[in-house]
């Protein structure tokens, strides 16, 4: 791995890419090791102030992990969540009263303007602010009253990866400590992740994939958060139009767009999300969608992408995302891509 | 309208949504005379109940309304707001408490299964909810303790035109009540609304689109929601790859995706988030983007598609969107499409 990073333009494309998606697991491993005792803290904190709401601030992928924080937040602490339209703040200078509010700005620079203008005006307007960064002396970080630090190590590649599920398991951790369960045992997770890797019909979907220009991605409930991750990973890296939509949305219009000419990815988790996706994978199947399944066995539907079995709901999109990363990857080398430098990208986005 | 309606498959295609874009300038109108005392009652329960907190529930085209009544009631409240994933409710049977939260519930039909249980479950939960239809003894409507009818009559097309334009001015009329402001000047938006119809440019714009096949919208702030449907209208009529994006959002990541081959619409309003739009605007332009501007004149950028001048920010997204709904007509009919009936939707969407 530091090989890659080191000599960045000598390298394979998408080398970085590669590299940070296979050190997952090791990166899920540091954080169960070393994460416990800030999360610990915060969560002290947070219920000290016990907050009457949640507002959650982020942008691109980190806005996904905010998404899958907000069904945690909703299902298992039982409190309203909202997701921040940060240009409320600083666009047009809204100072609601946060009196109450658990504010948490999640960014892997944590240097993002928008995000710490909007985090400093929430602090004023009287919320509990948490940075959830993999960048511990940002100007994020800074901003706001707690801070956690995914741990990653520093992340080369502009397709994030590992700070993503190293976001989602630190938000876990913070959601499992605040509500003081001691029921969830992740200490098999890394292995999980590790299984998740190098799949070979990753390869075989790539290859099909290979002139497809449209594609849908579509799940429910905690793998929704997958599904657009997954969406976001294919139009940075391969310029697809990848479009996600949770599934209940999708039968609201966009179901028109689907025929056979635009494969549909469906996430399919055990569990309620997952049941709750099997009448839309019907409609999708009438409709005449080429459809790949990524899920574990056993869901009803025949998975084309196993994951792991016997996964719990809420923790499995740390792994389902590492097989939609490496089709991303995969799919944009094909293409004679680099996805390490997408055209257009920098690694810190600067909009107020 | 009544023999289009009356004659539905002997007429041409398109007729139906025709006749309802058209007939927006009489519903706005309608609105404006019938709705106050109702907006007004309503607005009185909700001020004495003082919500800590709103959540909106909604799905495809009223979800974009609760995007709007969202920035509404962040700026001119002050309120936090967040929009809800019902999924939360319906699949996982999450029971937060909602004591103090105002729940808003926007549905044309009022009949979405997930809506009305997810509704029922907030009031159970200690929420005043609100259900704000266009069907008056809608089971959501039944479902909670108060109600606001967008008075749009009967929606024949699938595609929703009236009842969106029809659900943005009720919200609108109800966060100004609630706020018991009395600064807006509205007597002048049907005519607004009239003076955005059947626009030569929209004709110039879809005969340009005849073949495009992947579309990205734009905006920020207020018109982000103008986006937001005006990207669903795409796709449900054209079932053209139309995605939508906030600027802000559109600098992480999806900007890879902007080349010369896929136009962008950008709907840039006068005010704040026009401004905001503005540097957005140059990364396109950098990129080579093909750019369709939706503007009143004076915005910097030279309108493509002129809306007409001086609106109020937070009002023009009533305006805004006519224009796009009309070239998603257009476009669906040059393409032997009826947008009217598109495969594979119903007028109710049924999701649990």
């Amino acid at each position: 791995m530091s090989g890659a990073q080191g000599s960045r333009g000598t390298t394979a494309p998408g080398a970085l890419m590669a590299a940070e998606v296979a050190s997952q697991p090791e990166v899920l491993e540091r954080v169960l090791r070393e994460a416990p005792a800030a999360v610990q803290a915060v969560a002290a904190q947070v219920r000290r102030f016990a907050p009457r709401f949640v507002l959650l601030a982020a942008r691109g992928t980190s806005d996904h992990a905010a998404l899958y924080a907000k069904y945690l937040i909703e299902t298992t602490l039982g409190l309203p969540a909202g997701l921040v339209s940060t240009s409320t703040y600083t666009t047009y200078g809204a100072e609601p009263d946060l009196s109450g509010v658990l504010w948490v700005a999640v960014s892997q620079s944590g240097g993002s303007p928008d995000l710490v203008e909007s985090t400093s005006r929430a602090r004023a307007g009287g919320a509990l602010t948490l940075a959830v960064t993999n960048a511990a002396g940002s100007p994020l970080a800074e901003a706001a009253q707690l801070n956690l630090d995914v741990l990653a190590g520093p992340e080369h590649s502009v397709a994030a990866t590992k700070t993503y599920t190293a976001s989602l398991l630190t938000l876990l951790l913070l959601v499992e400590a605040w509500r003081d369960a001691d029921t969830l045992d992740l200490q098999g997770l890394p292995s999980l992740a590790h299984a998740a890797l190098d799949l070979p019909q990753v390869a075989a979907v790539a290859a099909r994939y290979r002139f497809v220009d449209k594609l849908v991605t579509t799940s429910r409930g905690y793998a929704y958060p997958t599904a657009r991750e997954a969406a976001l990973k294919l139009m940075e890296t391969c310029y697809l139009s990848a479009h996600a939509f949770s599934g209940a949305d999708l039968l609201h219009g966009p179901l028109a767009l689907i025929d056979a000419d635009r494969p549909v990815v469906a996430i399919v988790p055990e569990g309620a999300g997952g049941r709750a996706l099997a009448p839309v994978l019907e409609r999708l199947v009438e409709r005449g969608a080429d459809l790949c399944v990524v899920a574990p066995p056993g869901v009803g539907a025949e998975p084309t992408v196993p994951l792991p079995a016997g996964m719990v709901e809420r923790v499995a999109p740390i792994v389902q995302v590492i097989p939609l990363q490496q089709l991303a990857r995969e799919l944009a080398v094909s293409r004679a891509q680099d996805p390490d430098v997408p055209r257009g990208l920098s690694k810190v986005t600067r909009t107020l």
